[in-house]
């Protein structure tokens, strides 16, 4: 049995960077079975004082010490925090100090502005974003299609939805899917729909195994399910991309944040200022 | 005019940790334009010295000193990496070395864990969720509710459907979400197809200024968006939330991130073991 250790992502804000960081340090380490509590909204001293009531109460059932990833940036929160038992991982002295240092500028020590509503135009641009994907998730709607960033191609169950929602609420990024039907990869030519935005699209395939797998979830037993129908559509779909210059990927075992990355890479998508 | 400042986030992963504790770090920074630019798949050393020259051609063009967040885990890379001309803050070397201390365990150094498909179960479940809420979204159907970890109830545009996603995709909650009509609203009563689900219920409401902005960009000059209808429906909702004992916040001034932290904190959804 692998050994336990208690963690805490504690933040004034949503928690979502505490926990980001977290649990990107923690995928470094295994053969230890963490058990992660996320504490979001510490932005008060009484609330401060709480958590460590409520940390050193889980510490001592636990008997071991446990991990707690803060992102609070008022000093005397965090020097309540401080007092918990526990390893304490400050993301605020860690870091905001040699900042402070190198822009010979001080910091807000504002709280909850990592995932708020400080930045309006970016967050209306997200949600924007995402009713546009809704709205032409799967070939719904070809209208406005030369609003989009990004047009993901692909055979039905490549990975088009997931990746095109992700786009739009993580990165704010207008993106749309159109699927590859059958008649498309026989007669090997995109949609008619897609004339003229060449530039804008970026294809999906996946292994046959992979594919089978996930159409035989949704329609077991299906012509459309069978491995050699998912073998035809991915080999007819990466003949088309290549015909028609378009990059894609192989989806089958790369998470949605693996593929959205790639595709805003390859479109120059991810660069921003504020 | 503020001063200026280039900021590279850099990974040998999707550069998604990279950028939430950089993008968190200069929210503590007013008065600073950053240009952000975001290199994921940095893994090999060849990478790692393209990265170099690049940052280092632009920080010759730019004039000032960039920032550069790394969580890459290999050393060499990151030995490379560390030889930009630039400020250099390295999430690797700066926790896990005290947390191989704490555990009295080497870290794994594997590369591009953070966000990618090691966890196949998780990854499952985030995907599952999705297809369920996409499928569920704005009551379109009410089979499996039983299924749903939550369910979202508000008049229209309180933010449900973002809400519901973002919990999917984010955190691999089966959420739902179901409109409150006029008719509901009017009669103070719960759509019948909740009956038995009192539990699972979380309700949004807004400001009738905001609700009726947001409504009009959906449909101008309508009874739907006017001021007097926002702000019967949101008082009405209000009440009938306050009868029927269902939690609810107002999001109006709250991003998706802070409503669906309210919604999981209040039904206790977000704790975990990896």
């Amino acid at each position: 049995m692998p050994s336990q250790r208690a963690v805490f992502f504690v933040s004034d804000g949503t928690g979502i960077t505490a926990e980001t960081l977290g649990q990107t340090l923690l995928t470094q380490f295994d053969g230890v079975a963490f058990q992660t509590t996320t504490l979001p909204f510490i932005n008060s001293p009484d609330r401060a004082r709480q958590t460590v009531d409520y940390i050193n109460h889980m510490a001592e059932q636990s008997g071991a010490r446990p991990l707690i990833f803060s992102t609070t940036v008022n000093d005397e929160i965090r020097s309540i925090l401080r007092g918990a038992q526990g390893m304490f991982l400050d993301l605020f002295d860690t870091f905001v100090h040699s900042i402070e240092q190198e822009l010979v500028l001080k910091s807000t020590h504002a709280q909850g502005r990592a995932h708020g509503r400080n930045n309006q135009q970016r967050y209306n641009s997200r949600i924007d974003a995402m009713n546009y994907a809704m709205e032409h998730d799967d070939g719904q709607s070809t209208r406005d299609l030369s609003r989009a960033d990004l047009i993901l191609v692909a055979p039905s169950r490549c990975g088009k939805t997931p990746t095109t929602l992700y786009l739009a609420l993580q990165h704010g990024i207008f993106a749309c899917n159109v699927p590859l039907t059958v008649d498309d990869l026989e007669q090997q030519r995109m949609p008619s729909v897609l004339d003229g935005y060449d530039g804008k699209l970026f294809g999906l395939t996946s292994d046959p195994e992979r594919l089978s797998q996930v159409r035989t979830e949704r329609r077991p037993g299906s012509k459309y399910a069978s491995l050699a129908q998912c073998a035809y559509e991915v080999r007819q779909a990466e003949q088309l991309y290549a015909r028609k210059g378009v990059p894609f990927v192989n989806s089958a075992n790369m998470s949605i944040e693996e593929i959205a990355t790639v595709a805003m890479q390859e479109k120059g998508l991810r660069k921003a200022t504020f």
